[in-house]
């Protein structure tokens, strides 16, 4: 048996390790792994490399993809409906059996309509750094992610201290909340904000009036990239506003940063993790979890469970079918920000002693 | 309403971050917090110390606890049956109202007993480095382990690189083989060792041998502290041997090293990591793990749902009767020994070209 | 024996290590230590925290500064020019026998002026975080700094290899190209920008063409925020132009990365560490030398050698006059960027084998 | 030109960047490198590989020597006295010019004898973790080597405080305790043991129980694995004692902690570091400094300056005889352990307020 594997969309630690799994697991059977290099690119134009198992034992520690990955998608350039053709040729010529895809929800989504579409024998790997993908509980990366957070805003905290500082941190997250919330609650922050819930400008200053007047000497926010100010909440009148009267995606952590020293007349400062938060080392959480995925989505592969992608589920890998997990965006749990809630709180009633 | 806390047992990484949550939700809700010092010892004798929001808020990113532990049992001291009298009696005197017990199977079993037998206001909190405790998916301090093994690995192998040699690297797991299984996972290790497999040093020195054949240059073990090897595996007379014939716990890494070197003539070396493994902060995971735990603990006391405790199911924190938590040791699910296993395999016909 | 000490200007990580070794020299020697709170500012005030050795023995793993820090200089406020008068009658009331005030050029200039113009009992402690002070060869936070750095880098690496970008990285160093040579040697970079050589883009640019050529995934570009470009180098037309024809400084990276991807055609990324750069732990050399510049400022206190500085010079700590050692910028050795431009250079001849 | 690079002797961080920097340069200047396997043997039998510039510009960031190491010594095995003609004959077969010998006391005498008595054109690199060669300020290794140290104090301490215990970290160091001592400051040790000065056990003691009766509710002690106790302080019978009465080198860790338990009656527990202090990522510092050494080391080639070594004194790289460099340990400078003595005074006064 010849598996393919491609890997698309933004990079994540735990990519090599559903690689390597995969490679292993498919070996062990008597087969053997190709890699198509640059996601759906490499598919289409049939650039591939060979992955053999000692080439790809060590690659568990390493972040980012062996393959090269693209945002190309097959299904999305209006000028050339002939790419899906193109593909599976480019397959039929290589004499590969079965393909695993490793992609969010675009990716997965491609693999859904080859599958749905032209019975294209895929089964896929869930990947957002995110976590913003339905069906799974957990994805890799995400994990990574917030101790790469948590690590930084570590380092902040004595800079913030030493010069009575609130830091504003803008976190990854466009469409959800999760790891601003576990990055929130891991840093003690003062408030979090992400995009699902309406933030109260009001009530953050509060917070942080509070706790300066309580005698702590610096604050801590940590916003998502994708969190939105009411427009109320502006500072700068030039801020791009969308049709929803909401600030623009989009340098979030500089505008709340400049909104919190003009209402609390507190030194502030942003700082914008950016691409930090998806590079490096996978944590042994997300070598885990890719491993299994790896192991589980082969295993589907070598049964002929075409049509499928694999998925956490509490501590098992189970599987589902690829229709029914792409195309809703999981936001965040908001038990997760009522329980984070029960930091933002603050004393109204001076007299109660703390 | 006045809440004591304690602490028992190992310490752990999270047990701050529990802290710190209790602090906080009771806060909130009006009451005030305790917390004895050095877990039943100082229950019994009434030393303690005030835990307030604004001391607590920073701990969140420490290791060990701040209420500091003991191993004392009030009751395992068969020479003082008034032990858990005098405890109640301290808990009288100091007007608390209700008590969480952080701990593990000891430090729960004293609180569930508490509770049944003297209907004791108690609510537990489950604690084991060792993720061996039935009725919650994972303990805190786990993951913080498993990445400490994990990084020390990952310097360990360029080590074992540049001087070709086999790594012994002997984890924490007295009777339960999470942490070596998912550290020896997430560092690709060659072969894993756990209490709860039989041993096959024939099929380990095998892999080793037949990865040096196809070119790896060195080779890696992790191995519980408490796997036991069988006693054809002993290289050394006069080891210790229990009544099963087992060779007895501790020391398993050197005695390992030297069966290993033995049998395949390949250099090799033993590391324990001992207490590194259980100090300095927390991961992200088990600090919001921690966090989500406490704050769910609080609300269990603030609700007056005494005699249980709080536990990780899936995504979720849950509760339950204490009563059925404690005395039954939760050995590794040995799906992920399964899924582990794909990477201890080998090519017994040297032509599949691997 | 009465000590004060201050820490002024930015902070960084190893002003708490020097503390600690103050406080425990003086001690050692039947005095007594306060820390005066936010540099000068506090000293003018009076505001002030006893200084204690078992407060202060664990400070040496924490960043930033216990005593606060503020720009506040009692020679730069022209409304104010009884300010050194108030600060000198502070210390009168406060009973205080001599000052060791730790910071830049800015802080120890201060200290020049107060001891050559009033004969005030003062030692000097250089700190800057650029390593640009002169009379010292490293100053503290600058091995910390370029760690923070490198591993940064490390981790930014996988993402660039997987998108087969160039990423710019902006680094301290307003003045001087200490940080940015020394990461990016460390870094293994492919081109580094300092305030001390003129920007040649043209080959630059061709050093990251030849490199992909030859097949390297990705490009890394180190540039010192104090880097400038010459005007023919800029991209965008509004880009501000200083008095030199220069691009202004600040957003360095982000112009710089424009620059990249319009002349050679490669997606190119800017990443600006900022304030993670100054954060956090202080490295093991840090705080070694931290240490022992405290030490031996307490030692010139004890023998009342006044009006002097310590200072690091090859192996040893010396001293030397306050004097001597303000108001002179040392930019970076431009060995080190002969020694860095071994890396720099690219086969113009393409039928060289590499 | 065609050179040939070797490392011998155990592994260390900062290998790697010498062979990266040694390729670069010999290429620049229009030559070529290989690289001999596993130290002396290789270059006995002729094993070596090709090293180009692409393969080794990432190697940077990696412990350990891509070229394997070994003990091997043509000049310390008496039954094959040819061994150095096999050597040179090897070196003549393979047309190489000049060879670059990276390593210790030992690689370097091999190094030195082959020039002085058969002028063979080579060139040293110092390479020891310990830092105890002479004619260099500092080794590349011994900063990585530190920051592992007292990272995992950093880990160790939250453990000995929740348990209130003292901690015993054994380091490397068998003849020099440059590693105990630096590691002891940055940590704030309460005391060090390095095997250059004599131990008085019942200072060491009276430190401890003076703290813990002051109120710091653990202890630190760090000891070079090298450092002798004397025959009164040994506390297990059975101890095996040198000619001078010492307890033998090794366990030195474990038998202090029974010697303290003992003597002060505080819980003790001993942690030896190991393999992990020579492996993983070198610091910013040892990649610099391997860089360093390495690019003028070729240099020294590229000007065919044999019999001599680069070594590096304050802010510059030097070169020596390796006559002169061999044969001379360099002990610990003992103004170090005179600044760190100022933390290991106690108030033997008890009226005297710390």
């Amino acid at each position: 048996m010849k598996v393919a594997l491609l890997t698309g969309g933004g990079d994540c630690p735990g990519l090599n390790p559903v690689i390597r799994a995969v490679v292993r697991t498919i070996h062990n059977a008597g087969g053997k792994s190709i890699g198509m290099l640059e996601g759906w690119r490499g598919a289409i134009e049939g650039n591939f490399t060979d992955l053999r198992v000692q080439d790809t034992d060590e690659i568990i520690a390493r972040g980012g993809t062996i393959l090269g990955s693209s945002r190309t998608n097959p299904y999305k350039d209006p000028d050339d409906p002939e790419l899906a053709d193109r593909l599976i040729k480019t397959f039929d010529e290589l004499d590969v059996d079965a393909l695993i895809a490793i992609g969010g929800d675009d990716t997965l989504g491609v693999a859904s309509r080859l599958y749905s579409e032209r019975k294209f024998p895929v089964v896929g790997v869930p990947k957002t750094i995110d976590n913003d993908l339905s069906c799974t509980d957990f994805t890799f990366g995400f994990d990574t992610s917030i101790n790469i957070v948590m690590e930084s805003v570590d380092r902040l905290r004595t800079t913030a201290e030493s010069h009575r500082r609130v830091m504003v941190i803008e976190t990854m997250g466009r469409h959800a909340g999760w790891i601003a919330c576990f990055a929130g609650i891991a840093t003690a922050a003062d408030f979090i904000l992400v995009p699902e819930v309406e933030v109260d400008i009001d009530e953050m200053c509060n917070i942080l009036k509070a706790r300066r007047a309580e005698g702590k000497s610096y604050g801590l926010i940590i916003a998502s990239e994708g969190a939105k100010l009411p427009q109320s909440g502006m500072v700068t009148q030039d801020a791009e506003v969308d049709d929803f009267g909401h600030v623009k995606l989009g340098g979030i952590g500089d505008n709340l940063a400049e909104v919190i020293e003009e209402r609390t007349g507190i030194e502030t400062r942003a700082v914008t993790l950016g691409h930090l938060q998806r590079g490096g080392p996978p944590s042994a959480y997300d070598r885990v979890l890719g491993t299994r995925l790896g192991i589980n989505a082969a295993r589907l592969v070598l049964n002929r469970q075409y049509g499928r992608m694999v998925a956490l589920r509490g501590m098992g890998i189970v599987d589902a079918p690829l229709s029914e997990a792409v195309g809703t965006l999981r936001t965040l749990d908001l038990e997760f920000m009522r329980e984070a809630g029960e930091f933002f709180k603050y004393d109204a009633d001076p007299n109660h002693t703390p």
